[in-house]
């Protein structure tokens, strides 16, 4: 997925070249959030969620969230700069933005500078292949570690992530699920998951690990308001074999029901497919 | 801490210009190792353990690690760049020397991608202030997460180390110890903690989390050559209190006997001053 605009501290920078110093705590310590968000027909999904996500995250971090009006004045700025630069080819209209926040630089050590001045990134990427008929997943060997001051924000130590996802090279397989050490269902590698057990939705609350998706956040306040049952609770790795219906879900791909997951397989079925129609329209 | 000198993928570079790209996985997801070692007297103590550690870290995160006769022309390299830069001030011939290897940049995506090429960073600093006579540390409120995928490894995914750190800035603290998210005592913030238990040396044995660290590789290296009996065990927070003696360790420092935790006073023991004497005359 290629980079097409990128905005640092406020100011547009080529993508390709060298913009980071050396003593970027995002790089030294992963000392940060980002936020990944959904670009259609030139306006970005949930966009209020994911500035509550970062704020909540960096307020957690104890990192200085820029202030609303100058996010949402800096995401214009990214849209301008591509559509200025890509006059030729076509500005995209569709795509997904990612915007990172870290503590900013300070010499080597742990300990956060006093007065940090923390580094912004937009970037604009071409938007990723969409499946939304379904995905087969696999379970993945690599646990997600438990602390509940992390638990739920979307901060860069993603070693979990990555290991996890280096399980796996078959481009059949969209996605993998992921236990906690405990053997807790926790979600997939880059989406969060729900059952239907026994006609009740079901999805893992995230207490001590996993990220708390916007899209979940979404759909469990979409759900409520439409009267559908759905608990957030410690959900235990043997219950998927148990769900009549699972899929997983993210702020980029929206609902995506599982079809296969190893030996086991699944219809799409009419409980998803009420969610998608009670999504669709709460948009 | 100031950095004097860096080498970026075997080039010299001004480490206060911006030099790494947007799409470094360092900065993405702490896609990384780091080595922190001591330079005395124009030479690297425990340099072996250094670049053993390293790669044994970056075979557990599937990164290539540099072949160690490259590893030690860069860092010559790195030394040499340090003195022709230095005429006028004069090179420094105690430091602190930071080798970070990455798995490289990526476009994003936590997969790594198939062909990386990692990025190597070496950095020299000017040496820390050296307290050998004693420190007074505190407990930190933060936990340690427990996965034994990551155990042991030095890296970049330091963001409990990072909010450990941020409990305290009284600098008469000189370190924070951690427990796990169950209790068990792993180490200092940057340390590692052994303890004299009715006179048998203890130290966690960092099975879930915790980083070994070079220093307390060798001092048990060294203690065992020396018939002094020492366990690698877990290791309950509630056992501090009752130890008799107790020091923290790291390649930078040294041993660090403490002479006060919260409410707890101790001497600089015999034990330690016997092993303190040991390990001066092993190096």
């Amino acid at each position: 997925m290629t980079v097409v605009a990128a905005l640092l501290n406020g100011l547009p920078i080529d993508p390709r070249q060298p913009a980071l110093p050396i003593s970027e705590r995002g790089f030294q310590y992963g000392d940060g959030l980002y936020e990944t968000m959904r670009l259609q027909l030139g306006k970005i999904h949930l966009l209020d969620d994911h500035y509550q996500r970062l704020a909540h995250g960096a307020q957690r971090l104890n990192i200085v969230a820029p202030y609303k009006p100058q996010w949402l004045a800096e995401l214009a700025m990214l849209m301008q700069h591509h559509q200025d630069s890509a006059l030729k080819e076509g500005a995209i209209n569709d795509g997904i933005v990612k915007f990172t926040l870290t503590r900013g630089h300070s010499e080597r050590g742990y300990r956060p500078p006093l007065y940090a001045m923390p580094t912004r990134l937009w970037q604009l990427f071409a938007a990723p292949p969409r499946s939304d008929i379904g995905i087969t997943v696999r379970w993945c060997e690599t646990r997600l570690s438990r602390n509940a001051q992390f638990a739920g924000i979307k901060h860069c130590n993603r070693l979990e992530q990555v290991m996890a996802q280096s399980e796996w090279s078959d481009p059949a397989i969209a996605e993998g699920l992921m236990l906690d050490t405990e053997g807790e269902l926790i979600g997939g590698t880059m989406s969060n998951v729900f059952l239907c057990i026994d006609n009740i939705w079901v999805t893992p609350d995230l207490r001590y690990c996993g990220i708390a998706g916007v899209m979940r956040a979404a759909l469990l306040r979409s759900m409520t308001a439409s009267g559908i049952a759905v608990e957030q609770r410690s959900v235990h790795g043997d219950e998927v074999a148990e769900a009549d219906e699972l899929f997983l879900c993210n702020a980029v791909r929206g609902i995506q029901p599982v079809l296969s997951l190893e030996q086991r397989q699944w219809p799409v079925g009419v409980m998803t497919r009420q969610l998608m129609s009670v999504w669709s329209g709460a948009q």
